[in-house]
This record gives structure tokens, sequence and C-alpha cells, in this order.
């Protein structure tokens, strides 16, 4: 990292290259028939951009002269109340004292590793993970372990023997356990509990991120983290409306031990104040007029459809030559191959013949998985689907060069 | 700080008590019949709120469909454009790649102390100062430095002596510049040109808070330092909009050298991915439609109205009892009593008058100012700050026992 002649702090260097560009991603993925399975994006027609606008007229509107002004640091009241009763009877029912609302999922990771996490502290990660969220701890200047994955989610034992290799306790144990970004595979219930345990042993806190657990398509509900734990104060669970609704918005919320409430308050208000109050006010009004349950019923039904695609399309042009995961809901789909495919060096090949994916790598601080990658099959009609898919065999045909 | 059995980053004892709780300070005005001279925002009457509402549907209406999906980190372009053009011929004029939209100024100040700070790092700061933006410093292991402020803004005689005393230059100047918040101060011409000097003789960063730049109703304009700096890739210039248009739409801006510009959109993609994209829409709509100008006129006059209210207001019920400084614009007025008068226990007493405040020694880590406080003329009408420092002045008579 150089930047002339400026003093940069020691995580500079890490901040660089652990993210993706998704600037660059999201103008690669406009640019005209490019077929987007990159960016972990609804659909343009699976936001409901139309109920929005016309929520958001009455909401801001003149109706709530204070709609453009501060918000609370821990969320709007109506926010907090629409949110509150939406949950309730579901497996993310919480209570006032442990919400706090936030710009979004990524905010609710920032403000876990604020305030857990010292430099070199250990956090353990899916492997692969999630890079964004990855980004956030090294930002913190985490050391990351990485831990399998396999159909059942986070492999626990891999776990056990991987914190044993390492000598320490991790501080944090994070896991996406839902549909998992990127592998799509979900965590078992003897795993989750598990996983809990090993928590409790070691005195982890356990960061349960799930964008996706309303998004289930096929397949029976099982428990969240958060419910399985049953108050255990090292629970602290990330929720976002960016995947079921709309991630403009950037709104979300973290459900944690209600002794944490005033730290996150005081955390969140040293890094942007209190979030989007408009926004909050057109998701509360979203809530209260009971548009969630229709448009989840939707998409679900559409995310469906679009997976199914994918997969045969998957099977039409890359049997024999990869496989891929099965997820019940969620957006993504991971393809590993049989072979050794270069899939960083694929990526450009790709665009050329009109189809963006994340290269497998992208999901692993150490750089594993060079020859996997991650499809979104949510953001893609069925048909743009199995042209998309027809267009990244060709691209790999025209790697190596058949 | 006491969390049940949970394992606290160090850095979380410094956060709680480092920041002004505006949840309670916001709810605490919005009781009936307070008077709101506590927390820095614009009057509900001075946030364009109907033009807002109305310039909003039109831009996140039918007419764009994609205005609820992400937005590129570094903003989206409509924004990007729009800003760029309504800067030309200010003295913040800047170019595309120096150009980074934030979710308020706050997280301008994250992001510069996450990619600049390393724990330990010493940080110069006004005293009194901001305490939000000292709290985002601690939260990154700052060691703070108080360097007084007179009616020509930070004493750099003062700044240079503190730092020969400490042995090491900051690694951060941290700096409200213009209407200084709390005091009201602006920084004198050959005092900015200083500070330049002694930033560039240590190599340290010079963070230039402008948020109230734009609000001037007296005197003549000063150039900024991001004007007078030059391009020299020292200066982080931090702006937004919360205060000269709407604080609930939480977007405002970096000007900073290019080569920070990709290790500023990596550090912000790891904390909220990007800036809620309606939010963003609006303003652009809002700027380009050419609001701005006439908004800006109308609050400066507003605001110049309002601060004589208070000054006057003063002159007749604290002459001889306390001396206050004379903004040149913004929203602040400090207050020092000439005799000991605890401010912080002043506060509930003034809370029961039906008044509210911040008390001086929120202003300063080291808890110096114990006799001052912080006015907000900006939010009340002068009527309604007559009435406040008539009641501040009886809170005063009740403390003493007159």
């Amino acid at each position: 990292m150089t930047a002339g002649p400026l003093p940069l702090a020691r995580r500079a260097d890490s901040l660089v290259g652990s993210v993706i560009d998704s600037s660059t991603a999201l103008l690669a993925s406009k640019t005209h028939d490019i077929v987007r399975f990159a960016m972990g994006s609804p659909a343009p027609e699976a936001i409901p951009t139309k109920i929005l606008a016309h929520v958001g007229v009455e909401a801001i509107g003149e109706a709530a002269p204070d709609a453009f002004d501060y918000a609370a640091t821990e969320g709007d009241p109506a926010m907090r109340q629409a949110l509150l009763h939406a949950l309730e009877g579901t497996s993310d029912a919480t209570t006032p004292e442990r919400l706090t609302i936030t710009s979004g999922g990524m905010q609710g990771l920032d403000l876990a590793y604020k305030i857990f996490l010292d430099p070199g502290d250990l956090v353990a990660v899916e492997s692969p993970t999630y890079t964004n969220g990855t980004a956030t701890a090294l930002s913190y200047q985490a050391e990351l372990l990485e831990v399998p994955v396999d159909d059942d989610g986070m492999d626990i034992d891999a776990l056990r023997e991987a914190v044993q290799r390492a000598g320490r306790a991790p501080k944090i144990i994070y896991t996406i356990p839902t549909f998992q970004n990127p592998s799509g595979v979900t965590m078992s219930l003897p795993r989750r509990r598990d996983l809990l345990g090993l928590a409790r042993e070691w005195g982890s806190v356990l960061i349960d991120d799930d964008p996706y657990g309303m998004l289930r398509f096929a397949g029976d509900d099982i428990p969240t983290l958060h419910e399985l734990a049953d108050g255990d104060p090292l629970v602290y669970s990330v929720r976002t409306f960016s995947k079921i609704v709309a991630p403009g918005l950037r709104v979300g919320w973290v459900d944690a031990d209600p002794s944490l409430q005033r730290l996150l308050i005081a955390a969140k208000q040293a890094m942007d104040t209190c979030t989007n109050l408009p926004a909050q006010r057109l998701l509360a009004a979203f809530l209260r007029e009971g548009y969630l349950d229709d448009h989840l019923l939707t998409q679900r039904e559409q995310y469906r459809l679009r997976k199914e695609a994918m997969q045969a399309a998957l099977t039409e042009h890359f049997d024999g030559l990869a496989h891929w995961t099965d997820p019940q809901g969620g957006f993504f789909l991971w393809v590993t191959f049989e072979r050794a495919v270069d899939t960083q060096a694929l990526f450009e090949i790709a665009l050329d013949e009109g189809v963006a994916y994340i290269p497998g790598n992208a999901f692993s601080p150490e750089g594993r998985f060079p020859n996997a990658l991650r499809l979104c099959f949510a953001s893609s009609t069925p048909e743009r689907i199995r042209e998309g898919v027809a267009r990244l065999r060709r691209a790999v045909d025209v790697l190596e060069g058949a």
C-alpha cells in the first residue's frame, strides 16, 4: 500500500485486497449484456421499488415533519416497534433491550469487532467465507482461522482441531449458518448445538450472521442460533433487510445481550451517529402495512425457480467437469471444478463472453479455492441464467484452448 | 464497563462515557416545552422537508427502478456529479478522484482514524472539541492531546508547546476550523497557514472537519484548509449535508488525496458497504434542481437572527455573570461563567426549568470547562430562545439558592 508521504495505519495493508471491489464489480455487472452472477444483490425486479416509493411518500411526506432529522441512535421508535412486531413468533423474535438498528448488516459486524476484538485476537471463520465480513475483522487486526465447510455447514470437528493447533481459543467465531455466503449450505441442527457448546466451553463470542434465513424455498426450517442460544450473552446476531427487501436502504439490526446495548449505542455514535431516518420510516411502514409476508412468499418462489434453472443449466454444461452445492434458500451456489481450472484467470475471459461471477479464492483470506467460484442465482431471470451458464462454459473452453 | 461474562475489547472502556448520549438528549429535547439548546441539529423548520419529500418522490419513484439497490461504494454517480458541480467555484471545489461519498460526516472521521491511526498514536484536538469526533479517535485507541482554543481558533503556539512536552509528533491533528463545535469560533487565516506549516513539519495528517462553513451569516469568508492545502496529501477534509440540508439523510463526503481513494473504498466496504442510495438520489436531485443556494440564503438569515436573539437574551440575563463567544456562523455559542458554576449540576435543574444544553466538560476528554456550557441557537425560534435563556438564568438562581 503506497499513498505518497502519508503515514498509514498498520491495518491499512490488510484492507485493500481483502474486500471484493464491488464498485468495479457493480460497474462490470451493469455493462450491457453481462449476465450478473457476481454481486449478491436481489434481482432488480425482486426489490419492491414501487411499493417502497409508494409507502415512502406517505412515510416521509408532510405527515411526518421530522422524517429528515437525526434519529435515535438505537433506531427510530417506529422502526423498532414495527420490527419487534414483525419478528414475533419467528425464530428471531426479540425484545427492545436486545435490539439496535444498524446501517445494514455490515455495520452489525463492524460493531461486533469494535466492541469485542483486540488486535491479534483469533477469529474463527468459515472457509470459504463472506469476504467483506472477514475484511471487517482484518480492519481490527484479527488473526483469522479458516475452518472448512461441508454440506452441513462449518465442520465443528475441524474447528476444534484448528483451535487446538492454534493453541488458544478464538475471541470470536463468525458464522453464516443458513444458506451460507458463498457456499449456499446450511448448518445442521446438531452442528448448531455443538457450535454453541464450543463457544460456551471457550468463552468465545458467536457472531450469528443470517441475512438469508427468511429466504428458504426448500426443506424444513432450522432454529436460528439466536433461538437456540436462548439468551446466552455469547451469541450476537446480525440481521439485515438488504437481501429480503432492498439493499440500498442500508437498514439492519443487531440482537445482542442487553448488557451490550449502551456500548453498542456509544460505538455506533462514533461510526455514523444514527441510521438514515427516512429509510427507517419507510421500512417501518412497509412492515406495518403487512407487505413483508407477501413479498417473501413471492421471492422464495422466484428464487427456487432460479436456483433450479441454474442447476439444470449446470448439469447441461458442466456435468463431469464440476460439482456444485444444492442450497435450500438464499442467493448463492458454489461450483468446484473437478480438475484444475484457474477461476481467477477465467474471470476476464468470462467477462468477455458476457458473464460475471466471483472467483473462489476471493472467499478465503489464505487464497484457497482457486478452482471454485460463486454464482448468484438471485439476480437473473431463469432465461438469463441459462444463457449465463452457457457463456461460462464457453469461457472455460476458451481458457482451456478447446 | 460490565457486560456479564463477555470478553470485551480494551477499547470498550473508552467508548461509553466518551460520547454525549444523544438518544437521551434527543428524548429530553422532545419532551413538551423544553427549549432545545442541546442537540446540534437544524431547527425542524430549517430542514426543507417538503422540498425533500417532493424531490424524493421524483428521484426514487418509478422513474428510477434501481433506486433501492446497492450503490457504488464511492458514491452514486448522480450524487457525485451533482456534488462536484455544486462545489465548483467554492473553497471546497474538488475532483472525482479526491471524492468519496460517506454516511454523514461522522463516517468521514471513522474512515480517517481507520486508515491512519495505530493504537497509542497521538491525536491533537481542540479544547473544547466535538465530543463524538473524539470518541471516534478513542475507539481506535488514540492518545489525545488537548490544545486550547481562543477567539481565533486553535492556539497554534499552544499546539507547538504541547507537542514539545509530549515529546512526539501527533499522527493526526483534528480541527473544526470554522464556527467550531462547541465554541462557535473561527480559526484566523494566519493560524490556518501556521497549522498547515506545522502539519508539514511533523508529517501529521490534518483532519479538516468543516460541517458549518456554508452557514456564515456575518464577517468575510476565509479559505478552507482544503483550499489552502492546494492538494497537499496531508489534508483530509470531512464534509456533510447534515447541518446545511438534513441530518437524517446521513450523507456527507470526504475530500482526500487520490492515492487514498482505493483504501477509503475498501475501508468503507468493511463498515457499511455503501451509503443509502435513495438518500443520495434525493440529495442529487436537490442539488441539480438548484435548491441548495436558496436554502442556504434563508438559513443564514434565520441563524443570524437567532444568534442575535440569543446574545441579546444573554446580555439581559447573564451580564456580569458570564461571557460568551460571538460566532459569525454555524450553530453554537459557548458560555463561560465568571464564577464557579457547576454546569453539570445545573443540567438537571435546567431541565426542570424547561431548557436543555450540554455541559462544558462533555467537550473535553480531560473534563475541563466545568463552568461552561454549549448553547445551540439554530434549533429554536428567537422567541423560544429568549424564553430558554430566561429559564437558564432561573436555573442558575435555583442552583445558587438565590
